[in-house]
């Protein structure tokens, strides 16, 4: 079925590589590339399909669209409006294709809090040599993962864990089966049971409005204060005050983290020295083949829609994923 | 066959558990524990086997000795000298037991390098935001590490390496068998022509006069601009000053160390703001069990002993290991 695709500005070279591949792969797709939002206003009004961004008075026009495709796993705030949610069209994001950098990135904040990087790195750029006492590392055999979304980038860092003889128990609000490495699959209802068995609690949960402002005083309070906190996810998911007050109040032992509920960091943040942390500046989806991997999902969901099968990454609109 | 078990001085709350252990689990044993030099000169005369560290001087009254246990993997340089080698006591050491807590700290180095720690966290020092591009991680899957000294330690590397999809090459000069997760098994005469293929070089080799020196100029001139070198063996098989050159001339791409060539690093060592490092204060070892691994180890030994079975981790003392 021939179907008309259209790619929302603005356009970037990764943009314009997704279109050529969708033109080159998908024969029944007519692929319109609209580089400006005027552009976009007089072409949304006979598309079928489109990859980006619709402000709300564009997607007014949009009388024909059935599928929008997101340009990310979890796209800023905003992108899901009341409109859109009620619009009959499908949305899919670009979950599940991250794994394979973040998990990694996770894996160093673990491994790094383990063993006393947190500590040690600092104190190199201070050009001292001091020792913690044996009682400063993790035992990985007998520590819990308690991995908060277990999607594409839970399951890898679920099964990373499991390789170093960690226990791992999954909360995630959908998934149905257990994934490799996770030995308890539990629903996030049930999160407040099961923080205070973690030694690493890490989150790769999407900014949602159940997700917003979860990780906050009264569930690091539910922490042991040996436990860590690592946060490659989204920013909007962890209050960032709350945890320099558990921090400097030692109710947790330290956090990893590569978002922010600020981006950047603001220089004067007391997050930046506060005790037990490793930051990133939110870096762990960097690395080569990212950009296969969208056009290779963008293409496949095309492929889809010609041919009138289910799409992939289908999103539940009301919550963000 | 009963007898006679010298503990060697100085004695540590460590060595007085070995020694109960002994004495609680081999009954054929005849536990002294030598609180001086003079005590050990004494008893010495008429020991079957001893463990500790034995002087030249009471060596040539050591005319019963038949096993000596060291009471490290790798002691310290001098530990086999001259008259030690020539002695007919067999010597074994304590390798294989430390690969529970030094993997995962090469892991962490590692992940950590491949994940732009070394640039991040004196970042996060300095209270700076700053991103490196695209190409500054190691994509693992497509990344291969090189393990020189495939022992229990190097052994535990290889598998976790190969959890992260690295392909793994080891270098042993004694290792039959091909552990899980090493793809290619080498010997040491081979090492330059495998240097070149390196992304990390993981070095957990101990202090023999083979492995004096051995990573220095010339074999950082062979490693690619982008590799990375790991020690967490012994520090005298580098020689920093030529790690610090290789850093500053960008042969390299920086470095994870745990062991030094001087230790404690001093002060104004150009190595602690090197270009590329992460250090730890010869820490990789610490953690739980290490002592609990170290008195089986001894315990079977003895039992072996007063069976007339083979003792476990021989060592060939020419070679000091």
């Amino acid at each position: 079925m021939a179907f008309k695709f259209l790619l929302m500005p603005p356009q970037t070279d990764q943009s314009r590589a997704i279109a050529a591949r969708v033109a080159d792969s998908v024969p029944s797709a007519d692929v319109v590339v609209a580089e400006t939002l005027d552009d976009a206003r007089r072409e949304i009004v006979d598309a079928d399909a489109a990859l980006g961004t619709i402000p709300p008075d564009l997607l007014r026009h949009a009388e024909n669209l059935r599928w929008l495709q997101c340009p990310a796993a979890g796209p800023p705030a905003g992108y899901y409006y009341k409109e859109l949610i009620e619009h009959p069209v499908v949305v899919t994001n670009l979950r599940g294709i991250y794994g394979h950098h973040i998990a990694p990135h996770i894996m160093a904040f673990v491994l790094g809090l383990s063993r006393g990087f947190q500590t040690y790195i600092p104190q190199q750029v201070r050009r001292e040599w001091s020792r913690m006492g044996e009682g400063s590392t993790v035992y990985l055999p007998e520590a819990t993962a308690l991995i908060i979304g277990v999607g594409g980038i839970g399951a890898d860092a679920a099964r990373l864990c499991a390789c170093f003889g960690m226990h791992v128990i999954g909360v995630d609000p959908r998934r149905e089966e257990t994934p490799e490495g996770v030995s308890e699959m539990r629903r996030p209802d049930q999160l407040d049971a099961l923080l205070p068995r973690a030694d690493f609690v890490i989150m790769t949960v999407p900014h949602t409005p159940q997700t917003e402002g979860m990780m906050n005083a009264s569930r690091f309070k539910l922490m042991k204060k040996t436990a860590f906190l690592i946060n490659i996810g989204r920013g909007a998911t962890l209050k960032l005050d709350d945890l320099v007050d558990a921090l400097n109040a030692g109710e947790i032992a330290g956090a990893g983290l590569d978002v922010y509920e600020i981006e950047p960091l603001p220089e004067d943040h007391p997050l930046w020295n506060a005790p037990g942390v490793l930051l990133t500046p939110h870096r762990a989806s960097v690395g080569p083949y990212t950009q296969e991997r969208r056009a290779d999902l963008v293409v496949d969901n095309c492929r889809r829609f010609a041919a009138g099968e289910p799409l992939r990454n289908v999103v539940d609109k009301e919550n963000w994923f």
